[in-house]
């Protein structure tokens, strides 16, 4: 089918030609490479599925012993009688092109390479990987060079981390098999649950664009995290990207956002980062969210989960004390965010309940002694107003301030189709008043400035979002130029319609997929080039 | 005195004339407007200081009441017998100018106005500033519009905020009243001590540059920390913070980066916020640490007790992990540091025992099944490379590599004369290493990204330093230049003198105040007119 070359997730027939249900769901598991020796990855692996409550069916696979802590043991993977999905391999490189042909031959599904030197040793470990894809047909591979991958909801740890976090609903892939190993651990303590983790290693086969597609159909996975040192294949990523962030957000941490870095990431896994700058626009065109920080991946995905995208950058504060208010503004514009411009009909009704000291702007400083009425009656007004796109409501402990009672008032505005978050600041005595606003979806933060960081995120991220339903806007040559120019024509037409006509979310993506096929395929073969071109700027 | 007026820190009698110590270490407190009329701050002020184990002696004045609250109330300030150290005065903004006149008339030592309805209200309210200070003869006032303050130690809470954190040694001085009383609430949370808490209100008299003068003297104050809306007085400022800043940390969060909050904060205080680049020039000069959030300004305090301030932007990352050794190196970059150049030698003692696979670069990539001892070696040689100016170990959880032995092993590093920071990521399985690395002083953080930013900031506080020491590179007249030139001279060759005989800091501090004192008088100038300069533009 022609539309496969340029954009696999339009091939209705690619979820049957995808593998990848064996590696996340796999009913029988052969673990090449198993072993009893103390410290070894083999036990590990063993251990992590054997010792688990894990459903499937686990066959071991070692030509030198019979049976593994105390389990029957195979000379090899012909030997199993059963169908087998997914086989994990932790023998030494040199074996493993072998072992592919073998998996071939028996006809399994997907297999997960654990074991390490390939390209990141250099051309003998080129070699071998050559050697892996000439073998491969129609077996998925994650690796080699990798940790592995867990599903909690199955309990399947077929890792060897020792932990496995709680289930939920982020997927979690990982460039570095020992950053996501620390993510993982952090998450246990944070509480943070996952529909899955994949340890993505060399990217041999799977790669970024089959895993966020992946994701994307997953029912358990509602957001997608990633932390990435090289895009690999750029059209998978971008065609796959691109359209899976209209349903569920794609949060990426990307380093090598710096010379140096990209130096550091190169000496560690022979990836080349690639020129930031073309991958940044590439990402902000298709609805991508990049943040700097492991600690902002999880924070912007709670608020994403909470709290719908901003249809402008327009905050309103709401505060009972003013420094808080200044720190906050400078924080906003600081993060690429704007104080909304208050309606003057707004003006008018603050007016009549206001007391008469009140900052007469916004930020909208409702003085020292407001009370839980006060701040509702304030939101209430500011919902009306069409200048303002997102709220911060800010609460200092205050003598006629009651943390709990405001925290009880304004919950009914959780859901006001524009994100709002709160500050309610000090420990002890807005406690009570927080766990009401997490309860209500509402996102809390210790102090305002965190919040319109967010805020400012957020917003990058929602503009973001429209640029997947506009035009790009990159330096392209002049065929491109024209050939966006007559789609857009199409693409505009739709919005138009979708907003006119309040289109569901299902209807907005199909009319857009059928048009944007022909747009997207120059612009990502553009970013190729130059991608492509940057790189070998590099290498000189 | 002629220095007087250019640089109070230097007057050798300026101590005996500050009545400072009447505020925070007070035998005696009147409390003008004590009262027990529920939900009022005169209520709560006798509570804070009657309700507590504070050992000085509380006289309650009420015209209208005989007792209150079971004690004894006096009708007026002179029917009572003691001599005074502190009045609080929480009456209505009218009364406050009389009431400073009869404490004159009494002979108190110090006030602090808690009323507000002064100069925040516009030109009536100033008219009141205008007549307190006609009536103030030697007493020292703090306020009006504060909150109060607090020491801690002294279990004296002069406030009407309720809970007092714990003793420390940070002084906290905060502009914001609602954002003080926020953090001291938080601060009880985070297990952070405090030697004193000023709210500094509308800073009629006690400005920035007295209590950073009295802070820089207080044996149990280790770190000013502050809130700043306006500066009020730079020559004060300045010369304050420019003398203290060389025995203790100044960090400050200065609200007003923007146009938009400047905006906001002239709403909130009538203060101008100033223009913010001529400020920022001026507080690297006199070596303030400036930062951004709120928890920075705790964060690098912690820092900046533990370790030493780098002598140059240059860090060495040791690893077990590529990945977070690629994240950290972008936020070392963004945040102004640098990747140190190892010396050939070091790379030569390094090949002798890391395993070939090393990244043999910097971050120094031990490679995932580092022992405690390699980190130990690996460490070891870094601290003999001169060019690495701090160093940062990063520990992933992993197989061969226990993060409680590491920690253990390294923990001799803790006081190498160089920063040295620690990323022990993950949770459960570092957790006994954190706690040792915590114990040792060595900073510890969730991710390396964090890391580096601290390294970044300090580094930032670090140059700041030298600029203490060295000349100022602002835009000045021809004839300030001048003066710098001639100064200049004379101050390097106490710099070069000070590092060849490895003077004491007493005596460089000596050495430097000495010279400085024409040198400093000059640039301040130039500053407080170009500062005027701006507001005035601000206010147009």
């Amino acid at each position: 089918m022609e539309e496969y070359k340029f954009d696999p997730s339009l091939n209705i027939l690619y979820k049957e030609l995808n593998n990848l249900d064996y590696i996340f769901n796999p009913k029988t598991i052969a673990i090449i490479g198993a072993t009893d020796k103390e410290n070894s990855v083999g036990k590990t692996l063993v251990e992590n599925l054997v010792n688990s409550s894990f459903k499937g069916e686990i066959f071991l696979v070692n030509p030198k012993r019979d049976s593994i802590l105390g389990q029957k043991a195979y000379p090899s993977i012909d030997k199993i009688e059963k169908k087998i999905d997914l086989a994990i391999i932790a023998t030494p490189s040199k074996t493993v092109p072998g072992i592919i042909a073998q998996l071939e031959e028996k006809n399994v599904s997907a297999a997960i390479i654990i074991s390490a030197g390939f390209k990141e040793l250099g051309k003998s470990g080129k070699e071998l990987e050559d050697q892996i894809l000439l073998n491969k047909k129609k077996i998925r591979i994650i690796g080699p060079n990798c940790l592995g991958i867990m599903n909690p909801s199955l309990n399947l740890n077929a890792t060897f981390a020792k932990d496995m976090p709680k289930s939920g609903n982020i997927a979690f892939i990982s460039q570095s098999g020992a950053l996501g190993t620390a993510v993982l651990d952090w998450s246990v303590k944070e509480k943070i649950g996952f529909s899955a983790f994949v340890s993505i290693g060399s990217m041999i086969d799977v790669d970024w664009g089959d895993l966020i597609n992946y994701f994307g159909d997953d029912p358990n996975t509602k957001s997608i995290l990633m932390y990435m040192e090289n895009i690999s294949d750029p059209r998978s990523f971008l065609s796959a990207a691109r359209e899976v962030a209209l349903t569920k957000p794609i949060i990426l941490i990307k380093a090598g956002r710096t010379k140096e870095s990209a130096h550091a990431a190169k000496s560690h896994t022979g990836a080349l980062a690639g020129s930031d700058e073309v991958l940044d626009a590439a990402l902000k065109r298709v609805g991508v969210l990049r943040v700097n920080t492991i600690n902002d991946l999880f924070s912007m995905n709670e608020i994403l989960s909470k709290q719908p995208i901003p249809k402008g950058p327009h905050l309103a504060i709401v505060t009972n004390a003013g420094g808080p208010a200044v720190i906050a503004t400078d924080s906003l514009i600081i993060h690429g965010a704007k104080i909304a411009t208050l309606q003057d009909s707004t003006y008018e009704k603050l007016n009549e309940f206001l007391p008469q000291a009140w900052s007469h702007n916004n930020p909208i400083d409702i003085l020292g002694d407001a009370t839980a009425d006060l701040y509702h009656k304030t939101l209430k007004v500011l919902v009306e107003d069409e200048n303002v796109e997102g709220i911060l409501v800010i609460l200092t402990p205050q003598f006629m301030t009651d943390a709990t009672l405001v925290a009880n008032k304004i919950k009914e505005f959780a859901d006001i189709g524009r994100p709002i978050f709160a500050a309610w600041m000090g420990a002890k005595s807005v406690e009570e008043g927080r766990n009401i606003l997490a309860a209500s979806n509402i996102p809390d933060f210790e102090f305002p400035d965190q919040a319109c960081r967010s805020f400012g995120y957020m917003w990058s991220y929602c503009y973001n979002m429209i640029g997947i339903y506009e035009t790009a806007k990159v330096q392209s040559s002049i065929a491109t130029q024209k050939k966006i120019k007559k789609q857009e024509n199409i693409i505009n037409e739709i919005i138009k319609k979708a907003r006119d006509e309040n289109w569901s979310n299902d209807k907005i993506e199909l009319e857009v997929l059928r048009a944007k096929q022909d747009l997207f395929t120059g612009i990502i073969d553009d970013l190729e080039t130059e991608n492509e071109k940057n790189n070998q700027t590099i290498r000189k």
